[in-house]
C-alpha cells in the first residue's frame, strides 16, 4: 500500500523483504515516511508504534489473574509490528515462566487466519485459558472462533483482541484491546512528511526522522482470572 | 551497568535476555530510562539508537564504490543494537545482490573478538574487500588486525569502523565511520529521566516515551574502490 502526496510517499507494505519495494523506494527522489516499516533505506523518516508496551501489557495483566497458559495469535515476523509483537509476548512471558512455543499462531493477517488459529489452539490437548490476538484483522477470527466455539467471556476463557475501540467496547462482554495509536500514527507520519516536502530543496534525505507512539492495554471484561479452570479445581478437591 | 540518580534509573545491560534484570527493574518503583536497550518492561522510557541508517548508508557506499564482498564483524544478538545492526546488514546486502553469511562473524564486544572476527575473514579463501565494524570495542580490534596484517587502506581493503569521532580521524588515512549521536543519548536519558521524576507524584509509568536518534556514515579515507582487485584483475586481461 502506498499513496503519493504532491511529491512525497506515506509507504506501508505486507512484507519487508520484497526486494522490489525497497528498490523503487530507493529510486524515488522524494521524501518517504515509512508507516511502521523497515526497509533498507537510511534516509527514510519512520513513524513507528512500539507495540512492545502493549504486549507486555497484556501478559502482565493475564499472569496477574493467574493465567499460565496465553495463547498468542500474531502476524508473521515478515513486517516489524509482527517481530515486534512476538519478541515481546516471549520476553515477557519467558520473565513469567509462561512461554510455550505450542500456544504461538504466525500467520497472515486475514480474519481466517485468526480464526483458523484460535481453533488450533483451542483444540489442543492442553488448550490456553487466554487468548491475545495482535492485528485487527486476526483478532476479528479469533473473535468469531471464540463465539463460534460457544466458550464465555471471560469464565471460560479471557481475551485481549485488536481493532477499533468502539466497536470492541460495545461487543458483549466489552473486549479488553492492544490500543494503538491510529490517528497519531497518520498525522505525525503527515507532519513529517510536510516538515520534509518545506526543506526539500535544501537537503531532505540528509537527517531521517523516526517517532516512536506507544501502545497500550485497555483493560474492559472480556478478561479476568480463569474461573472455570478454577471451579473445576475446586470441584475435583 | 546501571546507576542510580536521586530516585531514577538510567540502564543499560550486556544481555537483553537475563531474566534476573527485568525482574529487578520491574521490581523498581522509580522512573527508569533503557539506554538502547530492549526489556520486557512496559512502563520503561527508552533512548534509543537508530543504527539501521548508518549501517545502510555503510552498505550502499561500499557497494556503489564496486565491492562485492563486504565483511561484517558484529554483537551477539541479545543486545538491541546487535540485532538491529545485522538486521540492516542482512537487508542492504540482500538488496544488492551481495548477502553472504560466510562474511558475518558476530561475537562479543571486545577488541579481542574483533581481531579474531577480522583475522578469520580475511585468511577465507575470498576474502572480502571490505569490512564494516559496528562496536567501538571490536572495532579497535578490526584495526589491529588490519595494521597487524600490512594490508593498506584503501587500496588492499575498505574499512569502515566505529567509535571516537576525533581519534579516528587522526588515524592515518582517517577511518570511514559509523557515527552516533552518543552525547545526545545521554542528554536526552538525563532529559526524560528528569522529566519523568518531576511528575512522579503524579503517574510516571503512564506514558512511557521512546526517543529514537538517527546513526550516519561518515566517509573519509579508509574506504574507496577495491583498487587491488582491480588492478589484478586488468593485469589478467
Amino acid at each position: 500500500m502506498y499513496e503519493r502526496r504532491g511529491g512525497g510517499l506515506i509507504l506501508s507494505c505486507s512484507d519487508e523483504s520484497d526486494l522490489r519495494l525497497a528498490e523503487i523506494v530507493r529510486e524515488l527522489e522524494i521524501p518517504v515516511v515509512l508507516l511502521d516499516r523497515e526497509l533498507p533505506v537510511a534516509w527514510a523518516h519512520r513513524v513507528l508504534v512500539d507495540h512492545r508496551q502493549g504486549i507486555v501489557e497484556a501478559v502482565d495483566h493475564l499472569a496477574t489473574l493467574g493465567h499460565r497458559r496465553i495463547g498468542f495469535v500474531g502476524g508473521t515476523l515478515v513486517i516489524r509490528p509482527g517481530r515486534e509483537r512476538h519478541q515481546a509476548f516471549k520476553a515477557a512471558t519467558v520473565l513469567h515462566g509462561l512461554w510455550d512455543e505450542q500456544l504461538v499462531q504466525l500467520g497472515p493477517l486475514t480474519p481466517e487466519f485468526g480464526r483458523l488459529g484460535a481453533a488450533t489452539l483451542l483444540s489442543a490437548p492442553d488448550p490456553p485459558t487466554a487468548l491475545i490476538a495482535t492485528d485487527n484483522r486476526q483478532s476479528t477470527g479469533v473473535l468469531l472462533a471464540l463465539v463460534g466455539s460457544g466458550l464465555q467471556m471471560p469464565d471460560d476463557i479471557s481475551f485481549v483482541g485488536c481493532g477499533d475501540v468502539e466497536a470492541l467496547a460495545l461487543h458483549n462482554p466489552p473486549i479488553t484491546i492492544l490500543n494503538r495509536p491510529v490517528e497519531e500514527l497518520g498525522a505525525e507520519a503527515a507532519k513529517l512528511l510536510l516538515a520534509s516536502l518545506a526543506t526539500a530543496t535544501t537537503d531532505p534525505i540528509d537527517r531521517p526522522v523516526t517517532r516512536v507512539l506507544g501502545s497500550h492495554l485497555l483493560i474492559r471484561k472480556s478478561t479476568d482470572f480463569p474461573r472455570r479452570a478454577m471451579r473445576t479445581a475446586g470441584a475435583i478437591r
